[in-house]
């Protein structure tokens, strides 16, 4: 469900692993397992070793405003967004989290105004990823409140602001841009590009954006990981984003950011010794699974007239270098006006085996 | 320095490694790579493997409150405690953070009340350790806020607290008790016993609170790992804890977990062999390394009149077996009263070489 609204849509995760011994779908956040097996078939290449006496230090011998990030972590994640194009990362200051949520609450403070006499409001066009919400607004900071939908703030009535840009956006996988209108240049500006990888969606052009930020979870599958990471333009929002980081956790796991940096070296060696022409390389292989995965449940959906998908333009793939369709890792699924909440009425629904395994298996 | 007064104190770490390229004493907080020799000779032992396609979900397969806790941790840790003696681990709920700053953080979440009117006052008593204030108010929140010497609160005029209860206390290496007098029962303890291990202090007896957290990188020395577990005894504050650490980095790295889990087997492992006759083992290793720079700093401060530190007693060591003296991982170095601070007289002192080998060779 999106935000706290009730609403007649429910998310159905697409990227999770088997979920054989399961009675229903389980429409809790998806866990990113689907790319597992990909993985298990590198075996050997893809193994990483950490001698017990490397990796002690809280520091990194590294000159980037965020001290605590592996200089091998740096090399593997400009290489990545030079073979895959998605992003600028020239110029960028890299600053690195322990997963998705530390780094947007670290952009949340960075963005913020401490001598502010009143909280900043963090908004995002609805329908939002439902975990905004309660992430900005646990802690009751004063420096940061929850807005609500983009759509309906109000600059004039309101002020200043932080509008979330999810795009690909979760939960109905559009493209967006920025929606709320800024005649005073009150607005301060977050992308959120989680799902914009090769095997999510047609990678159109490199972004460029002052403030964005990708994840491990969502490029690779590895979400035990725990590895974002922002792009920051700007060397004093870097700055403060990393005084976060350092306040709210010391830095981030280096076990992890030396098994992330060797992993997507692994997946970039690939694209540069053989080119895009390696139809089992990595991106390859997700976008097949996922247009699997939903070729499978718009078969199942289709042969009922309670729900509806959306649908998605083809558009030109600069990575794949053909056209090709969005396939979000969830699916935003629409009831029926008659059903009121479509996550309860699914819960409540006895999927029979052949159902279900049209959806996981 | 010790809180935001001034101070004729300054902290010197003795938990360093090598210093050999400083001009001069890195008066910055303390990096635990001290123990790194010990880990090199332990070589392939504990050597951590990894393949690509493990460890790759957000959970845990656990029965436990803290879902993304690995059970080789919680196996490790108990078996941690079982062989050291220095806490209760029965009956306690275990819930694993990133970093000391996280699992403090997400006690405070646990420990305030969101309903509340005001936030409730964080208190330890002085010299407390200098992060402690800053962890508190760095997010503004309305839950909680620093409230200063837990040896100045008056509960009659400032109500309802918590008290963190430092063990040994990093500055000064004192063994901790609560200052507060809690005449109504408005009162919450922590107890951040971080540097309660054999190589650093006596463990006079299993510690047995209901809120206690440790920490790897003290521990072991595996700063980088970002490992922290705190020992709950009531359900309820343990499931808040965790769902701070939800909201805040939704987990804790797998990765950081799986390798602490080894190197706490291999270390367990070497005491269930061969008892505590093993004098190359880690905690013996450790208490000698510290026995000797506190001797060698000891030795320093003896030939000079301007400065001089705490002394401790010696007391009966339940895991060494023998009486043994607090040898801290930092030291409490008071100067002359003349001087008014004594982190920038040393830090504008000329150190000869000789006596910079003294500290850190």
């Amino acid at each position: 469900m999106c935000g706290t609204e009730r609403s007649s849509h429910s998310i159905v995760s697409l990227s999770n692993g088997s979920r054989a011994n399961l009675p229903v779908i389980d429409l809790d956040p998806g866990n990113p397992t689907v790319f597992e097996e990909y993985w298990r078939r590198m075996g050997d290449k893809c193994r990483v070793e950490i001698p017990g006496c490397d990796l002690m230090s809280y520091k990194a011998p590294t000159g980037n405003v965020c001290w605590f990030l592996l200089p091998e972590l740096v090399e593997a994640i400009r290489g990545l967004y030079r073979v895959v194009g998605n992003a600028v990362v020239d110029e960028r200051h890299l600053v690195v989290g322990t997963g998705s949520r530390q780094v947007f609450q670290a952009a949340l403070y960075a963005l913020s105004t401490p001598a502010s006499l009143k909280p900043i409001h963090v908004v995002s066009a609805a329908p939002y990823y439902s975990s905004y919400p309660e992430e900005t607004d646990y802690l009751c900071s004063r420096l940061y409140k929850w807005g609500g939908d983009a759509k309906q703030y109000d600059t004039n009535k309101s002020g200043a602001f932080i509008e979330v840009v999810n795009s690909p956006n979760n939960p109905d996988g559009c493209m967006r841009l920025p929606v709320v209108e800024d005649s005073f240049g009150q607005g301060k500006l977050i992308h959120d590009l989680a799902y914009y990888w090769p095997q999510f969606t047609p990678i159109t052009s490199p972004a460029d954006h002052h403030l964005m930020y990708f994840t491990f979870s969502k490029c690779t599958g590895h979400a035990g990981s725990r590895i974002r990471w922002a792009l920051v333009k700007d060397r004093e929002v870097a700055v403060k984003m990393t005084t976060y980081i350092e306040l709210n956790s010391l830095g981030v796991s280096k076990d992890s950011q030396f098994r992330t940096a060797k992993i997507i070296e692994l997946l970039c060696n690939d694209y540069q010794k053989f080119g895009l022409d390696v139809s089992n390389s990595f991106f390859e292989y997700g976008n097949r699974v996922m247009a699997e995965r939903w070729k499978n449940l718009r078969d199942v959906i289709g042969r009922s007239d309670v729900f509806s998908l959306p649908t998605f333009e083809r558009q030109y793939c600069c990575f794949l270098g053909r056209p090709s369709r969005p396939y979000p890792a969830f699916a935003w699924l629409k009831c029926k006006e008659e059903i009121e909440d479509c996550g309860s009425f699914l819960r409540g629904y006895k999927y029979r085996r052949a159902k279900r395994e049209a959806f996981w298996s």
